[in-house]
């Protein structure tokens, strides 16, 4: 590709809505563009990128043995109603009506199409497991939506679904699937940690989440620092060492759990954890009320105030940095921010169960089946990339996620000698495959070097000055800033080496 | 990839709904999954087929020079009404409100969001011409979706939209994608026609259509049968022979043009081709009156009709088989029934205009791009392949389409010997990259060759009784249905000698 021919433009000033660097780099660097809040253009830069990171996702899932299939965004209220999620999703799902008046919904996930599918392909235990995935684009309407395609409301997503015969096969897959992610994230060049998460209602150790960390993360992570303990905040719980002495200072809080006002006692210094609450009371509405507590209300009581004689107990506290890890009971916790790039889930049969998706088992009887499913976000992935490789220049692509891996500048188009060196190894690299770009456009040097900076190609090849008084190229590599001076004949050789480093 | 853990089911039956052969077969085949009326999900199996046509659309946009982006499904109200579609577009779009009660359509095409993309980031005449497409989710609410993905309302598109500062940038443009899709059906195993179509305000030869010929195509084409002429019967012309004598029976008709009521006169053997009526009238809005025709009003009369004095006259017939060409004047013309996959279109600055979407010219002034937009139908093309290649076992893929390009069926899986073979020859055929699919299922053979051919795979490879006899594999074609009976160290070898074959 020549950057004459690009369709896109580099920016200096950002919209002062592009809150995280991400966001800002993209819009600078011309490879996305607003179209309306949270709804983003993918330009041919930033469209490379994601489809680098697709194609990663879409090897990795083929080669767990995962099937590809393809679901419409347009869902049909009565596959929402049979899960009752048309009436509990609240205001995120978009609702749309058609022209004869028929209400659908703007896919956010796709639990119930796959469901039927299954059941409508699916009759016989001998057909399973299955795992079936799409990389499809969904929309949530989230009520801020920011950060680019950090929190955008449309946005690509990979989701996966798997069915079962048995929770041993869930199991199975559940651990293909953690091992495939890690395959993913790691190839992606990502750092990432998987955390333990809320499982909702199935309980357990059956929900992880890949968390790529950052410290503009929107989510916080407690890890050990002894051992390998990671979990999300709402999932994390600590060492408790038993009784407390001494004078206890206690904060009481009233809430309403499925209609029902309860009192919720804590330490002082400790903050509530509603996902912790509201599994402690199994309730399904809850939130804080606004009135004053009262004696005579039914307590729940923290674990750590065991000595005060409340009867009901549990682990109700966030969790805080110094505490003693729940794992090793040795180390301390520590809070770190990441951003959820992955989630992969039990379901056991909540979907397959209310939407009556049954295959015949050995015994002749039908059975619903047990289900998984895994989700990655696309866009997002790419944008915490971005989060955790860049300067003040701009963005530093890792070799898997680059647009270009080479750029290619003459720091004259007047000077044909520039040009013709500038152009052979264009030539010579495209002959090889090499993904590079020349960068022919009628600009100063000084905006080229900017430009290749901030979209964040891994490889400049510079031909300038250097190039006229000593017949040498300047190599420069954008992540260490290294630049080697090379003869022209030996450019191709040194990035093909630097490939095959990156690849290892 | 083995039949017993592929997600899918083949039918007998099919629901009454599904009325042309490729909907039926794709139903039967387990390639697609009705969700909703005009909406579907696809299966591995049909999205194999799906990902093929779009790989190769793909490869021959990029080798075009065109750019690949990805621009979203949800719409502003905002943009459409700067091109006045909001207003004018009709029930087939969908129209969508979000939480904050902001007005959204889900995009049938995206000249508006392309256009806002130009402006955005070309600034100068040194950036153009760019042609930039998307393989994308669209939405047309049909009123009666039908024929599966032949007219969907949920669909996926390769739109194109070219920005030029020269009309005949334009043309070399235009002219390239028509090669551009020459090549793209061809390589598709389609028999084709490029055909004159409608070419709207524009007027002039600017808009051609791509019809793959088959009996149950939903558009006529009129195609002379001495020289290369064809057009669409919207825009098909007839040789007049000038001025016809004897007794002629006329018929006319009154229409409200921009409503103001005009008389229509016609042989009475002709019937009305109201393209050309709207275009001879220049007229926005144009529809049959129900009044009766009277004297007095303007009138508006078909070439054919001279004779009779009338003053205002135009081509305003459909033409007929054993009309005369009116290229070559010599060939008669003859009609054909094709299916629209491809559209390319010069726009000008319809869209630039309205937008006020500009470049600087070399002159340092600013001027509309001129537009031109290229579409191709993905789900509509594999449908058409399945129209004009099928019988009545099923479908019969073209190798560059099929799902897998080999099914290797053991006759028996009680048979440890046929077993042994089939999955020796499954590694090898693997090791070689040969699409392959095993029919490991423990199923009859009757079944498994009814499904191989169903699904219409091309080379079909039974170990069965004269293995056992002879040591021979029974290697079928599906398209000739010719045997060749082969030992099995010989297979690997004649399907690679068939897919060199193929691919020349």
């Amino acid at each position: 590709m020549r950057f004459s021919q690009l369709f896109f433009s580099t920016f200096k000033e950002v919209p002062k809505d592009a809150e995280v660097l991400s966001h800002q780099l993209m819009l600078r660097a011309g490879m996305i563009r607003k179209v309306a809040a949270g709804i983003y253009s993918m330009m041919p830069l930033g469209l490379r990128v994601l489809r680098k990171f697709e194609a990663i996702v879409r090897e990795e899932m083929n080669r767990s043995g995962a099937q590809e299939v393809l679901m419409p965004s347009m869902i049909p209220s009565e596959l929402w109603k049979r899960s009752s999620r048309w009436d509990h999703y609240g205001r995120e799902l978009l609702r749309i009506k058609d022209r004869h008046g028929k209400e659908f919904c703007y896919g956010p996930t796709h639990e119930e199409v796959i469901t039927e599918l299954a059941n409508h392909y699916i009759k016989s235990y001998k057909q399973l497991p299955i795992n079936a995935y799409q990389i499809q684009t969904k929309f949530r309407d989230e009520i801020r939506p920011r950060f680019g395609l950090m929190r955008g409301r449309e946005f690509l997503m990979k989701d996966a679904y798997s069915f079962h015969a048995s929770w041993e096969s869930l199991d199975q897959t559940y651990r293909d699937m953690a091992a495939t992610y890690r395959r993913i994230f790691q190839r992606a060049g990502l750092k990432f940690k998987a955390v333990k998460a809320d499982s909702g209602a199935i309980g357990g150790d059956h929900s992880s989440e890949f968390m790529v960390t950052a410290d503009t993360g929107e989510d916080a992570i407690m890890e050990c620092l002894s051992c390998d303990y990671a979990a999300n905040l709402e999932a994390a719980e600590s060492h408790h060492k038993g009784q407390e002495m001494g004078d206890i200072e206690t904060k009481t809080w009233v809430y309403m759990a499925d209609q029902k006002p309860i009192s919720v006692i804590l330490k002082s210094e400790d903050t509530i954890n509603e996902i912790k609450l509201r599994k402690a009371l199994n309730a399904q509405v809850l939130y804080l009320s606004e009135t004053t507590p009262e004696t005579g209300l039914d307590a729940i009581v923290d674990l750590r105030l065991s000595g005060l004689g409340y009867e009901k107990l549990a682990d109700l506290r966030n969790v805080k940095s110094g505490d003693i890890c729940p794992h090793c009971h040795q180390g301390r916790l520590q809070e770190i921010r990441g951003i959820e790039v992955g989630h992969i889930f039990q379901l056991g049969d909540k979907y397959s169960h209310s939407m009556t998706a049954t295959y015949v088992d050995e015994a002749g009887q039908d059975k619903p089946f047990l289900m998984g499913c895994y989700g990655i976000g696309i866009g997002r992935s790419i944008a915490a990339s971005i989060e955790q490789n860049n300067d003040k220049n701009g963005i530093i692509w890792p070799v898997a996620l680059a647009p270009y891996l080479v750029d290619i500048i003459a720091t004259s188009t007047a000077d044909e000698t520039l040009n013709t060196c500038a152009e052979s190894l264009y030539g010579e690299l495209l002959g090889e495959n090499i993904e590079v770009i020349l960068d022919d456009r009628d600009e100063s040097a000084g905006l080229k070097f900017k430009d290749a900076d901030l979209i964040g190609i891994p490889f400049h090849v510079i031909v300038g000055k250097k190039f006229l008084s000593e017949g040498l190229i300047e190599f420069k590599s954008r992540q260490s800033g290294a630049v080697t001076m090379l003869k022209p004949e030996a450019v191709l050789g040194h990035i093909q080496t630097l490939l095959r480093a990156a690849k290892d």
